[in-house]
Order: C-alpha cells, then structure tokens, then sequence
C-alpha cells in the first residue's frame, strides 16, 4: 500500500509554491508541465508591468534603462540558478531550435579536419533535423548512435561512435520520452578524450536537477524555457557557450546584435568579443522577462530542494503504476531519470484523449506512449494520485 | 505662417485612434514610434487575457486551440492588411536578422550558377552583415550600391550593378536614416530582368502605406513588427514568401516547425509544402498575439487612410523644420518619403539627449543625424509641433 498522498503533501517542504502558480480548478490534473509549464502569479503581475511601464512608459528609452542588456543579465541569473555556470557565458535569445543551429555551425567550425557528428536516433526531432542540415551544408556525415529507449545513450553506446572524425556530438541530458538522465559529466569527458566537442540539449532537464556545465567542462549547451522554467508558450530559448570558446566560436546569423558595437551602425561588420556574439536580432524583451520570473522561482526554491521533490514525485508515480500493473518505460533508478515518468501502452493514444476528456493532461508521444509530467514546484501528489487513478481506470477500461 | 496644429488635428479623420494607445503625459512628445510604436490599449487586455486564461487555462490544450496556426493565420492576416499579399504567402516568426538569414539561403539556392549578392551601402547594418556572412558561406560576392543619401537606390543605381551573376538583390523599401521610400515595383521589375531575386526589407514601411508585394511580384520579404505596427520591445517578425516560390524556398534552420506533420516525431526531416516550411523553432505565442492586435488596429484605420495622414505630418513637419532653417535630409516629395522626416545637424547628438531631457523623444542616428519618427495613427499634429519646438530652441542655442 503506497502512502496516501494527502501525507506526502504535509511533509513536502516546496508545497506551498503550489501556490504561486496560477491554478484552474476545472482540472484534476496536469501532468505535462515538461512541455508547457503552469503561469507563475509573479509572471503575470511582471508582464502586466512590462507592458503598462516599462513599454508604454519608457518607449525607447527602455533599451538605455536596461532592455540591451537583458539576454546576458537573465542569462547569468539563469546559468548561476540552473546550469552551474559562471557569468558571461550564458544568453537568453531566439529559440532552441534557431540555438541548436548557431552552436552546431560554431562547434563545428572549430573543428576543421573532422568530418562527422554524432547523435542518438532517439534524439528529439528538431535535434535530428538540425544536424542534418548543418552537416549537409557542411558537407559532414552524421552518425547515428542506436540506443535502447531506457537505456538511452550510455558510455559504451558512445564509445563505439568515437573517433578521429568526429567533430561535434549532441546529447539530450533527459530523454523526451522515456525521461532517462544520462551521464552527462562521463560522456562529455569521453567525447572530450576524443578531441571532439559537445553540445548538451538541457530541455528536459534545466530547472529540475543539478547541471554542472562548468564542473563537467562542457562545451555547449542550449534549452528551453517554456517547460519546468515557466515562461510561456514559445518564451526565448537559453544558450550556453564555454568561457574558454568564446572568443572562438562564430555562429552563422550575424545580424546586429552580435556586432560589438551595437548603435555604431558600423560600415563593417565586427564579432562582439563577449557571449554578445551568439546573439542575432532583436531581442523578444517581454519574453526574457518572463523567462526572469521564471528563473528566480527557481533559484528561491533551491535546485537540490526542487531535485529531491522531483525524485519522489516519479518513484511515488512509479509506485501507483506498478501497484496497477502497467508497463513503465523510464528507469526505476531514480539517479537515471528526470522529472517526468512514462507509461507504455498499446491504446496510448486513445487513452490519453479519455484523460484529457476527464480533465487530467498527459501527453502522449508516438507510437504507444504517455508522459506524466511532474513539475515539483507546481505538481502536487494528491494531484498525481487523482491523475494516475483516471489513467489506471482508462486502461483497466481497455482490457474489459 | 503654417496652419495651426488644432485645426489640423481637428480635421484630421484618424484623430480618435490616439486614445486606442497608452499615452504617457509626462512626455511633451514621442518622435520615435519609427524605433518602438506606443501600447495599444487592447494589446494591455489582450495579453492580460492571453496570460490568465489561454497560457493559464488552456496551457498545453492552448496549441491545438489555436497557437500552432497562429504563425500563418496573423501571417495572413498581415498580408492582407498591410502587404497586398492573398494568404499562404506571410508568416510570423523569429526576428528580422533571423528572417533575412533565412531568405538569403533561400533566394540564393534557387538561383544556382549566379554568386553575386547586390545591397546598398547603405542599407540597415543587419542587412548588410547578413548579407555578408551569407555570401562568405555560399562562396558568393557581395556588391556594393554606393547611393546618395537622400536620393537612395534609384532605377539607375541599381541598373548600373545588375548582370548574369547576379543572384538576389537585397533593398529596403524606405530607408532607416533618411525615410526615402524607393520605387519598389519598378526596381523589383529591373531585377527580374537581370534574372535575379529581390529581397525588401519592410521594417520602416510596413504599416504606414501601401506596399502590393503580390502585385508588383516582388520574390520575398521581411519587416519587424515593433515599429508601426505597435507590438512591443522585439516582437516577432514576419516574413513573405511568393507563392510561386514556396516549394522550392528551402531555408538552412530546419527545425521541427518546418516539417510536414510537426507531432509526428519521425524518423526523418520531410520539409512542410506550405509557407510552415520557413518556420524553425516554437512560435512566440504571447509575441505573435501581440502582432495580431497591432495588425488589427491597422487594417480598422485603413493603410490608405494611415498613408494619407502620414503624409500630411511629414509635410508639416518640414514646413516647421523649413521654417526655422534647419536641414532636412528626407526627400521633399511626399511620394518619395516614409513616415520619418530627418534633420542634419553638426550638433544632432547633443541636442537629440537635450529634447530627451526637455521630454521629447526623437532617435539620433550617427553621426548627425535626428529622425522624428510619425507614426500616424499614435501622433498627433500638436505633438509635432511641440516636439519640433523645442528641437528648434535647442538648435538655435547651438548658433548663439
């Protein structure tokens, strides 16, 4: 018999952030918070200022008062909070996907010989697809790592993949579906031992564990702020270049922000000499202001704090799917995982539109599988218990 | 002796339009809404409302509502609002730097063989950088317009520099520092002669008159949104691509938001058929909804009516300037202006920062340079001339 939730609620030290957070009564649950995250209450007063004040009252005065400088100042905060990186190597700025592009084009730029990138074919799609077309235009090759869904990509996965051409590798720290962590400190060193670079995807994963950029020397790193960092669907992406690469690293889209000079105007064009440089256009203001309110929850709780919670929100998900026989694809370990548990089904889908009907949100990843997301800061367990209870009935449903 | 400016405003049809808008009384006069345009009071409640209820509410149910057509559907709404442009043709997305960057590659892969890229000198610098790192990675040759300020890229300028190698040709429509508004049907007819592409950059005209992309054939476009179209501090962008080259544009950041079936996760890249295939990251939700109360408030107002206005406070404008003997450096047929009148003066910097201290905003542009930015449906013609006094004092100062 699993503890009643009721009890793991009293004895949770982050309980009451529960309330900090925008909460629709109409639902039982939400459990998806690792694609889009519940409204922070300080958001909304944050934004509603934004727009009244900052915008409608310093016009464009706003960028001399402190809007320029805005994707590095968030972006310290975010990277001392979050990522465990030092200042001036972290910046708030487009989308992960136009980020995952620039750091792909500068890794592998410095890197001239080497011909191939590596990552996992369960890597998120966007990922996938970018590595192509860098590498097409680069005329690189990709190599595929073939891991095992729980698994995921492991030292020796990565190993075999290794070599004198290998230029760049991309890793997700937690899988988006089956919501294992991998080592991210042992597979950075062993691309590192091969003379490659890596780029970390920390979408999964920033906001809900200890990151270690600097401690594990890795190279790059990009993320999303729209999932455990609460900042609205779509809100700017971050980007994490290493001190020791700045300098080194040219990122292709060198629109005026990158420039070092940025009001000069300049006839010609000059790389701004700081983490400025892997900026491009105009920065979305309001966007990164979310992203602040976000990222100072965050910091407030404690990332070991919001670990721990996370930790036993999964194994007490773990604990309600086993007790009711279903198939878990994400790994008992808790040391293995992330914050979010995944359900493998044959119905999956038609499942996770019965759950959405009764007012509990998974959400369901091709072909036969459902993620139950917990965010620790906004996920109570009485609403995992409520949630997991719908979907065990569904599925019990489906074998009648 | 010029009219007074209370007649004027009180003859004028869009005068009401004023009190749409967040209006800040501490200040004498906004010149700038050629930089950032003022608050949309809808804008305040609709993003109030997007917050609470859709991002709030709706959360991850938000997407299938409406958030992932909203790129096309604003996009379209745009196009005919503001560019003369039949839907299927217009997305919003990224910033202008980020579009530009992408319709470089693009253009620039359709026309194999050719490897120049023609730009003025003095185009907007992220255009021109753009423009250059484009052409480094593609092993093209950039050439250079060398026009005259005032007079901009004329029908011969541009002849001058068009032959069988030229690929694109990158122009904007009204230019940044002195307003002109260049002949965009006829040059784009000129490059299309040569057999090349033409690429507007839309950023100082978009919203202010009418542009016809459909019906003067122009190949792309791109423009912000933060200008006249009033939707905050680095909005997102829009772009234009002609439905005749929609299948074949193929832009280098392909991420997940260009694929065919976007959740469908697969295996490999398929590029969508539609104008999505521009499209790389998660859409700006709270940005793009921004940009639609903007449009909207335009297209109420009427591109012919807001152009007609226009006119008229540019010309009144240079009546005051003429009047005070200072030198206006935007041309004096109002058929060959945008909406910003610039004035040149030795001592521009320092009397750009004494209006701000006298609480008139202008922009200062180096290196002697002023612009007053009118944006018609914001500005009124007391402001003006409020504003132009105290300009006029400061530069009076300057000679005693």
């Amino acid at each position: 018999m699993t503890t009643p939730p009721d009890v793991l609620d009293a004895s949770d030290p982050l309980a009451a952030f529960r309330d900090r957070f925008v909460i629709d009564d109409d639902l039982v649950a939400y459990l998806d918070g690792n694609s889009l995250g519940r409204v922070p209450k300080a958001t909304v007063e944050r934004l509603t200022t934004f727009v009244r004040q900052e915008w409608g009252g310093r016009l464009i005065r706003g960028w001399d008062d402190s809007w320029v400088d805005l994707p590095v100042t968030v972006g310290d905060e975010l990277g001392a909070a979050l990522l465990g990186a030092a200042p001036g190597q972290t910046v708030i700025a487009d989308s992960t996907s136009v980020n995952i592009y620039k750091l792909l084009h500068a890794a592998a730029g410095m890197r001239p010989g080497r011909d191939e990138i590596v990552i996992d074919a369960t890597n998120f799609p966007t990922d996938r697809y970018l590595v192509e077309s860098v590498a097409d235009a680069r005329g690189m090759t990709v190599r595929w790592l073939e891991p095992d869904l729980i698994d995921n990509v492991t030292v020796d996965v990565l190993a075999g993949a290794l070599g004198e051409r290998t230029a760049v590798v991309v890793l997700c720290q937690v899988d988006y579906r089956s919501g294992t962590l991998v080592d991210l400190p042992a597979l950075t060193a062993l691309a590192h031992d091969a003379g490659a670079l890596v780029l970390w995807d920390l979408c999964h994963s920033a906001g809900v564990l200890q990151i270690g950029l600097d401690a594990a020397r890795v190279d790059f790193a990009v993320g999303c702020t729209y999932k455990y960092l609460n900042s609205g669907p779509g809100s700017p992406a971050f980007m994490y270049v290493a001190e020791r690469h700045v300098a080194e690293a040219t990122q292709p889209i060198a629109g005026w922000w990158s420039a070092a000079d940025l009001f000069a105007m300049s006839d010609t064009y000059e790389v701004a000499p700081t983490i400025r440089r892997m900026l491009s256009g105009t920065p979305a203001v309001a966007g990164i202001v979310a992203v602040q309110e976000g990222v100072r929850l965050i910091a407030e709780a404690g990332v070991d704090a919001i670990r721990t919670k996370s930790e036993a929100l999964t194994a007490y998900t773990i604990e309600l799917l086993d007790e009711a026989g279903l198939e878990v694809a994400t790994p008992r370990d808790p040391a293995l995982r992330g914050s979010h548990v995944t359900v493998r089904h044959p119905e999956a889908r038609s499942i996770a539109e019965q759950m959405i009907a009764r007012g509990v949100v998974p959400d369901f990843r091709e072909s036969d599988l459902i993620r139950l997301g917990l965010s620790p800061l906004s996920t109570s367990f009485a609403e995992v218990a409520a949630g997991v209870r719908v979907l065990v009935d569904l599925a019990a449903g489906t074998r009648r």
